[in-house]
């Protein structure tokens, strides 16, 4: 197939698909709100299918409600899977996870519109409720698929309204066999938008992702003691806020320093009472950091355990729990060297890259040659109604996509 | 009467009284919840006339449910008034307000056993509402006696069920008269718990208080931008709670070297969205301080307004709000000088001091002759069902009120 014209996508037709699943779920911001297994993804889902089967595709679906859509190959091969996931969160956008699906299936009509039938089948996956927005945890279908989770624990989970996962996905018509899961396949690549800034700030069109990187998240707990605002004078008080502003200080100078490509978020603090006139006897906030280098977390896990070393003059006692950590998964790197080759002989501009964000490639892979593909976030905006990647740079994903899948036929 | 031999309140019987008023509401650590106007403080009310009527007192009732009651003299002048406050807060303590009002009643005992017909007047006083904990704004009564609050507005405040004051003043039984409020007097004392530690932290027995601090109150706003946690580089981040964190350093810094008798407080601090994985985009949080100076709260004022210069490399921006402000309010310096005089006399070791906490006695100072007298908090704790004050420095406080309502009898 390689030896033949170059196959290109159709990006107005890409572009059409995305806004038709849109649709489903639209916001009056223009966002989507497309839960897992509610009736919007349900709608997505048959949309999905009915697109796959005009194709000539078969369709399965798995115990989890994981959809595999297939185009068969000369040879009866593993597949190579491509695709991604159609919910979102509340209020989401059109791009985060729909991309890698539409990408899929712009990709098999491309091929079949120009008679090409692969030699290596090719499986477009829809994996149910990696998003986690309506049941948690997120990443859940590839997490039971990849042996991460118990099925059995995750089908009790339930949503905001009591709902259970297998009630959801019995109800949505779903709920499919266990033997259909994926369990070999030649290789998965999931294109999915950036969700950060880089590509856009250092303009380039492709991240071809080397890892998800690895990260801790950590709570600290400052206790100190409430008093009247008024009457302590400042020398008698065991202020947890203050002290904790100290600690975050520290935290910050410490860590600011250990690298570079390290990212540290304080993004929950709570204050007890917190009443303007009394002075906070608690402080609890959450302290997570990320990088593909686990000799750094460990640097980082070191200097937050440090912060329960307080000097004698100190008022407040600090402890910290581990919530929990995950270690950095790497991509295939003979997948990631095919996707670095097909955005330079398409004379797109790219990076390699790590992705900050956990997505379901990062559970395939322990089990399957992976990879994934960006394209550029505007504003590194994702999960709002503001999430953009322009058109232009979505059919240069696909077209990278699709240039591997044809390239992985010679293999 | 001064002349005479020197007059000692009953220990025994001040603690006998104080827990019996403790007992309408106490809970179950030993505190007390005795909200304006509910059926603990009617009950508490109902006590108090009772004892006033068996001492020969006659009771008015004012409009806003404040008691006077109120031994004849020998002479009719205006009156010197004694009292406080039978509010607490929810799961407050045993002596914040009861114990000016229980001093009042053993004042009255005491000079009646002893059978001193004073030559003016003594009044005891209960104001309705100083608390503020079913009906805001606090010193609800005395703000309406002293011209602060408008009385129409007072009583269309509500409780948390919807009750209005008005509405739980009638249903009291104790909505009095207009004319029975309290208009001129030749002097007010207020014995309170000092409610912070510095009397028990100086081994001191009695505060003369010689102001209630002005303060300002301040909110402040900083507005950044939400991204992903694993996704936004440190570099490329608007991070609301990290910029918060500068300024809170930036003015602890600032504020901390102006003046050792200036308290500051960063009580309530709100993050958003208050997501682990999501960078803050907003933080916004309360800024007070109080000294008796305004000078010095001028330069605070400068000081909170100088938070929002940020430099061109800030991302984020930072508004600031004043929220209120009140003035320090002097008492009376004759009182004050004669309160000093009268716990030298009796042998107790005390000191001139400031309030930091607001007190009926603020309002009334307004045109009222005023001061007030702290006894020590153990571990400076109010407001909580852990608040205490040994029983011995309850009397002593009590005995400096009596000496000083005898000395004033020679005015």
């Amino acid at each position: 197939m390689e030896t033949q014209k170059r196959l290109l996508v159709n990006g107005d037709r890409l572009k059409e698909t995305l806004e038709t699943f849109a649709d489903f779920g639209r916001t009056v911001h223009n966002g989507v709100t497309r839960l897992a297994l509610s009736k919007e993804d349900q709608q997505a889902r048959n949309y999905f299918c009915e697109c796959c089967k005009q194709l000539g595709m078969s369709i399965k679906v798995d115990d989890m409600g994981t959809i595999y859509a297939t185009l068969p190959g000369v040879e009866n091969k593993p597949p190579i899977v491509i695709g991604s996931h159609l919910d979102t969160v509340k209020k989401g956008g059109r791009f985060d996870g729909v991309l890698g699906v539409a990408a899929g299936l712009e990709v098999a009509r491309t091929l079949v519109e120009n008679q090409f039938q692969p030699k290596i089948p090719l499986t477009i996956v829809n994996f149910t409720n990696e998003e986690g927005a309506r049941f948690e945890p997120s990443m859940m279908a590839s997490g039971v698929l990849s042996g991460k989770f118990a099925k059995e624990v995750m089908l009790q989970k339930a949503d905001a309204d009591g709902v259970t996962f297998a009630e959801a996905l019995k109800a949505s018509g779903y709920a499919g066999q266990p033997e259909n899961r994926l369990t070999e396949a030649t290789a998965f690549i999931e294109l999915h938008i950036e969700q950060g800034p880089i590509l856009e700030q250092e303009s380039l069109t492709i991240g071809v992702v080397e890892c998800v990187v690895g990260m801790v998240c950590y709570e600290i707990e400052v206790t100190g003691e409430s008093n009247h605002a008024g009457t302590t004078p400042m020398t008698m008080r065991k202020d947890a806020l203050f002290k904790a502003n100290e600690l975050i200080m520290e935290a910050r100078r410490r860590l600011g320093s250990l690298d570079q490509a390290l990212v540290f978020t304080i993004g929950r603090m709570d204050v007890s009472p917190n009443i303007h006139t009394v002075i906070p006897n608690k402080v609890v906030f959450s302290l997570e950091a990320r990088h593909q280098n686990p000799d750094i977390i460990k640097q980082v896990e070191r200097i937050i355990q440090g912060l329960t070393q307080t000097s004698e003059a100190d008022s407040c006692t600090v402890t910290v729990k581990k919530l929990w950590g995950r270690d950095t998964v790497w991509f295939d790197s003979r997948l990631c060297q095919q996707l670095e080759q097909s955005a330079q002989s398409l004379g797109y501009s790219y990076k390699r890259m790590v992705s900050g964000a956990g997505h379901d490639a990062q559970f395939i892979a322990s089990y399957i040659p992976t990879a994934m593909i960006f394209v550029p976030s505007v504003k590194g905006k994702s999960h709002c109604e503001e999430e953009l990647t322009a058109w232009k740079d979505c059919e240069k994903g696909v077209n990278v996509l699709l240039d591997a899948v044809c390239a992985l036929q010679s293999i």
